[in-house]
């Protein structure tokens, strides 16, 4: 069962590529966000580091409460619920990072997801991006998927020219350093 | 011991489907909602999968508060318990998505259940439905319980055709999207 | 050590029968309420489907608090520890659900158990009666106890002829399908 | 390292009668109360069998609270530390209920426990005491550590005279079916 | 790396003696104590019989509140930490109990400890002093760090003679039974 | 994928040695305050010791409040999230907390760290600088990142000699004996 590209812009829904045995796919990241007391739910079949991963893009979020006008206690009034379909299907690593952080501000600001964008790469606490594995696999899942646009770490811009030219020139690669350069990319309407 | 279709629609009652090694069957999703602090109480021996489904499905019913003209300190005021008899049997995997999503809003809106709908399906966050597996064995054993109409993921109208026919021509199958689908067709009265 | 009996009709302590290796034999449900938070404590080397017929029973319980007269903050209000002697002895299964329902109802609304009344089945959490295994063993140990009215699930009367004769003659059978029923028989004065 | 009789009566320290390995010996329960928010703490290497004994004694207690004159938030306004010495030693069972209980009752009335007074027995949730196993080798331990009454399980009671005449002549053994009694023998100046 | 005593009167900080696999040595036990809500934090890689010994020692150290002059909810409204240098070497065992204690006392009382004491002995809940093994070693591990007086229980005074005389004689032991002993010869000016 | 020294002066940002079996490395401590409840998040794949040594070194930098100039209740007023970038690589030992120590007073004081720094040495609850191994390929390492100035345990200080000359010669080691001195050296401005 192979992921597709959403059909419209949605807000609280990023879409991740995922590298796996069978090859690239790619996945969605949904968060739901309820008036709460500052609890998180990760759900998913998720492994530790894809879990320590969601809470490290959740403290990069909460670290720009201000740019996005939020009240100091918005995340103790609220439940972050991250959920990443399939349930069956375990996950794990840290190259979601971005995708989860691009969600959870979607989701915080009400600002849709460009739907032909995914995207992949460690994020850190300060919201630098690391690089991952498996770009070309990904870029083959993404490419099934009709993605257009892949973010990726400015430190895997060198495998780019390992992906078969025929999904390279259908697909524009967009190396970042910053999650903030994520989030200008991938939000209708830049961050 | 088989399942069979409930006597009378009921209030917090949905009939989920469930394949297991010796075959399909019926199984009941029971919710009861209490005052109390937000606490989730799951019982019946699921596994982690099912139980993350189940978080899944609240939060997905959660999103819908507004429409169901809840307060917004609702599920805090309240515990909520969902219990899949029979205790002794182990049961797990995402397929009781929208069965449990179901049960939630029948309990928490006080509408009945349609007694002659069983269901099947994987629940996201946003309510998407996502395809199972085992809908012949499935299906088999909603017929053996009675069951008239079958709620099933859109993605598996293509599995419809390998049930035999005489089981078949007995059940009406609806695909569905979304689960806001599914809450119109097993609601009395619709939603 | 096999079970007695009670010599006395007792508040929240109901007979429950079990089905070991050994045979059959009673054993007693112990609840005890105290002012607290809220707490549900489990004691007696019980595995985790017997501790999830607990909470099962518990939410049933308070599904009832209207009619048994209790605030709407009842169970936030007081600590539940439900024991089941002999702490050394394993313990598991959903079949003493209706016991643990009973001593709870007995616990709160101060009225007691008649002493002759031993019962088995597993308890939904909208009261449903489910059968149970191994009826023709505990018959023998209830018989053995001095016990004279048993409550099974009305899915088990199938399985009264298969009792010895001298036992079943000496025991009145009162097979249910709603834990209503139960507390009716078992409480002195009924539900 | 054996156990000896205490010197002088205590109060918050009761003398159990342990049965390893290595033959029979004496323990010592403590107890602390200090004000706190009614949290319960269990040391002394303690398996869980003996744990849930503890919570089984505690509970009882709470249900004395009027005898005891306390006020209705007592065990949520203290913290109760129960410790038995030695600590790399493992202990478990639950023949030290009815000790526990003691120790429990001493320290909140501040009444001293007779230093000549060993105990064993299994206490249940109404105060019920149940039979305990290696009756012979604890008396032994008992004797050897100077205690002169010992209070055992009514049912215990036919194991008295497995016991070698030197050792069972210089000890008054007290059969008891209730924890009420327990307590009036052992506290000074009765319950 | 041996321990050394430390190099003046620390609050705070108290000195153990360790007995390992390659013979005697010295630790430290730091406590830290600041504004909170009456958390208790142990580091150190210490093992389970550690930890229940450290919780001993604070609830031994909590029942001498009146005599230190604290608020009733003095341990309720701070957080203390015990650590035990080097977080990489596992520690275990119940023979740091009085150290633990000592250096609580100090903590909270901002009394120093003399630099020149050693100490090893089992707490018990109301400061009993239990007798511990390798004293030899310890003794010669103490006496390589430089310290003048060693602490230790009134019943491993039968194991001085076993410790080489060119240490024995350098050393001052000090058999007692009670905590309150340990706190009167460790601390400047006693307790 | 080998550090890099940062190239600006970073709040909240510091630079720790690694020793791994491959050879030595740099690693980033990241850390994030926001406004919360006093949570303690740990993330970065590591192991136990590693998350007492951080629990060590934040409860070092509480007892400097009154230094830091912190309101009494700063740390129950704020989330604290300790960071260590790359996600998937597992990490443990002692030997960051200096490092670890210097984040949070940098992020806490909002005072950059010099970007031309890097530091290892465990850290004790009273700020005491233990020595470390593997100081040889951790300077490599360090090297190799391009860092200046080395902060190291005074007890390493003789590894120094080990150190390939024409490494040595391009670092300057800074030995410290506590961890304010740490502080000094490696803050802008001091502390
Ligand atoms: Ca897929
Ligand atoms: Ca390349
Ligand atoms: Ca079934
Ligand atoms: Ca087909
Ligand atoms: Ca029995
Ligand atoms: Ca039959
Ligand atoms: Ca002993
Ligand atoms: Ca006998
Ligand atoms: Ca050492
Ligand atoms: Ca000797
Ligand atoms: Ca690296
Ligand atoms: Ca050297």
């Amino acid at each position: 069962h192979y992921g597709q590209a959403e059909t419209e812009n949605q807000v609280g829904v990023a879409t991740g590529l995922a590298y796996t045995s069978v090859g690239g796919d790619t996945l969605q990241i949904e968060v739901s966000l309820t008036p709460g007391k500052g609890k998180l739910i990760l759900t998913g079949k998720l492994g530790d580091v894809m879990k320590e991963s969601a809470q490290t893009a959740l403290s990069y979020v909460r670290s720009l409460s201000k740019r996005l006008n939020l009240d100091a206690d918005y995340f103790e009034q609220h439940d972050i619920h991250i959920h990443v379909p399939e349930g069956a299907v375990p996950k794990d690593g840290p190259s979601a990072g971005i995708t989860i952080a691009t969600a959870l501000v979607s989701a915080i600001s009400n600002k849709p997801i460009k739907k032909e964008v995914g995207m992949t790469g460690e994020i850190t606490l300060r919201g630098r991006v690391l690089p991952i594995g498996g770009l070309k696999e990904k870029s083959l899942g993404a490419h099934r998927a009709g993605l257009k646009i892949i973010i990726i770490p400015q430190d895997n811009e060198r495998d780019i020219d390992d992906i078969p030219e025929a999904v390279r020139e259908e697909l524009v690669f967009k190396p970042v350093r910053s999650a903030e350069e994520v989030l200008n990319i991938a939000l209708v309407g830049g961050f």
